[in-house]
């Protein structure tokens, strides 16, 4: 038997029907999760399951898969494979971050099923929802993986409002994605591939980059707090002006992690003023912070020195500072089984690699506790994501995919 | 005849009733321009000017006034004397603020009227529209005074959108707007009252202010121009953050005005991001900047000091610049004989008096040009302004109208 590839114009002409939905126009998409453009994608991603004849499944957190049965599916040992990432997007993104994964996992599938091979477990090409956070953040896989608490919920850091109403699009509950999670024992493994979202692996002129470990990543709100006084008749003395406690600590945040972190990052994303007006001195800023760090041990210092920064710059401006911790996730080691067996795939296809930091958040890390997860990246060209100049040359998604069929394979024991 | 007075109990009933029209709860006021808030606020306010017989006009600027004819009404050359204020206060303003002016300036009329006091000219009570500038700024006494041009609509200060979201809600066009300037020799003289929005007569424990000018003001939006790329797999050095730009310039604007400028203010009021999210490094944040200075040396150099200032950290961050400039208000002198009626009045009632610079830009200056105009201002209590803390004693409100009353009498040349 011939070995096994994908087919990469199925595959391509999947991709391109895909940046179709939420599209901005210039190569980017902008398709947060469950909006409108998120669960048209999502019932266009249903139908190409149905139409070659696969299971489709969705669960309480709205987390849609193909799905393909073992012949040992009977047995209760049986153990299913996942492969995945997602298909909603950051505020206008691109169109590679999590779609290219889905159409690989679900041509994966495919060729699998056109190729009648019967597998000892179960494969499931899963579209997570929410990786990207425009709510909560890796939710689909948070809930699969137990993590995910009825407080989660209650302030979610796309805010409240928007939480319930992509619920109430979507049909979904709070009560159904808190009811996902799923046993380790019925799991075998989860697999993803990605984009790389940086440029080390274009640097290094590799083919494929084989994640090691996911790095930590904290955010806050921190709102700071001064009063508002008329822009024209308080003197700059008198005011206390919210907004240059925000801009102090938005400068410092930079200058702590390149002076003394040099392996992490640190965002502000945004900045909200009230009231807004021209002539008002802002009476409050609310800073969206987000930090990553490859260990746990930088998390928990940069942490502290942040946090401190922030107090200081908000009493050199008499202002009040409310801290808002939204969440953390610990830096997650990748399994050394889907690192070997994603290794071996690369050399029995002549694909060069190298062992890579992801510095970006993933669904694997939800799972990680319950069965061996793994990723791998494909050269972003001049390492831009999250933007519409996101772009992966064409040949390095059709290695990636085949990197990740031929590691399913492995993964999945061979045939039944 | 006995001394005519205002009538404390009634100014101070229509005063309570317009503060309850957007009432934060909190003592402060929500009424932007044209809202369904400030259109109910002036719903009232034409009911109090019918209920009492006086004439009700409109014009295409919305502009309200209550119109009290002059026995010469019918003579050519008879003119029309201004009293007023503004309805619309800023986003999550006060409730003195124009307020005050207004009830104070029907008050006036309404004295005149039941004391059947026949003057030599017209008096007309103003509520102008959008004074504020939540939407262009001076908007009604500009379009009075013949300043307005179709040009300043199309680019308002607030957004276009809300701009037109406005006019459909009152029954404004442009073209109305545009249609209602009025000639000098019909005017005699514009008068306001208003609070005071600093703490210059409080700490000098004086009753009235007497305005000898009014600041010049200049407004920017400052769009710093980054690239949008994913916050975990950019590296910090290879960022373009917009929002390091901006707050830099944000920090710089008070410290050049601190070091540089003692006599005059500059504000950050709003920053937008954009996207926006915490894993995407800002693309563009665009500054709402305002500045005011009591001289043309002052506010030319001003602008340029931090224009050029925002220049430089736009390049010092790899960051495009883009420079919307909004407007300019030059410093406005008030009118000598306006201020020897007031300072007169003010001695006839026994008030004492100072003479201020407004920190404020206010509609006098939009008429200064067509006749004498001339404001008092009332003690602040702490000098809030533009916040729902913004309180003046009501004893203080009364000597304000007082004054605003006698000195009515005389510019208007006493009885027919």
């Amino acid at each position: 038997m011939t070995k096994l590839s994908i087919n990469s114009e199925r595959m391509r002409a999947d991709f391109d029907a895909l940046a179709q939905f939420g599209s901005t126009g210039d190569g980017g998409v902008q398709r947060p999760s469950l909006s409108e453009t998120h669960l048209a994608a999502r019932r266009w991603l249903r139908e190409q399951i149905e139409k070659v004849g696969m299971e489709f499944r969705i669960d309480g957190a709205g987390n849609h898969s193909a799905f393909l049965k073992s012949p040992n599916y009977q047995l209760p040992i049986t153990k299913t494979l996942l492969v995945g990432s997602h298909t909603d997007s950051v505020p206008y993104g691109g169109r590679f971050d999590g779609a290219l994964g889905v159409v690989a996992a679900l041509e994966v599938l495919r060729v699998l099923k056109e190729n009648n091979i019967e597998l000892s477990m179960n494969l499931e090409a899963m579209d997570f929802t929410d990786e990207e956070g425009t709510l909560v953040g890796l939710l689909g896989s948070s809930a699969v993986g137990g993590h995910l608490r009825a407080e989660h919920l209650q302030k979610p850091r796309g805010g409240r409002d928007a939480f319930e109403a992509g619920l109430a699009r979507a049909g979904l509950t709070e009560q159904g994605m808190l009811s996902v999670e799923r046993p380790a024992r019925s799991l075998a493994g989860y697999l993803e591939l990605h984009i790389e979202q940086g440029n080390r692996l274009i640097n290094a002129q590799k083919n494929i980059g084989i994640v090691t470990a996911i790095v930590g990543i904290m955010a806050y709100r921190l709102k700071f707090i001064g009063r508002a006084d008329h822009a024209g008749t308080t003197s700059m003395q008198d005011r206390r002006d919210a907004g240059q406690g925000a801009s102090a600590f938005t400068l410092a945040a930079r200058e702590i992690v390149l002076k003394d972190f040099p392996r992490c990052v640190a965002n502000v994303g945004k900045m909200e003023f009230a009231p807004g007006g021209f002539n008002i001195v802002p009476a409050s800023v609310v800073v969206s912070l987000e930090f990553r760090a490859p260990s746990d041990d930088e998390i928990v210092q940069l942490d502290h020195a942040l946090i401190e920064r922030a107090k200081l710059e908000a009493e050199r401006f008499n202002l009040g500072l409310e801290i808002e911790f939204l969440g953390k996730h610990s830096p997650t080691p990748m399994s050394q089984v889907a690192q070997k067996a994603f290794a071996d795939a690369c050399d029995e296809l002549g694909l060069s690699h190298m062992p890579l930091v992801s510095g970006a958040g993933h669904d694997a890390q939800s799972l990680a506790h319950l069965c061996p997860v793994g990723m791998i990246f494909v050269p972003s060209v001049n390492g831009a994501s999250h933007s519409p100049r996101e772009f992966t040359e064409w040949c390095d998604c059709v290695n990636g995919a085949n990197v990740l069929l031929q590691a399913a394979l492995r993964m999945a024991g061979g045939a039944a």
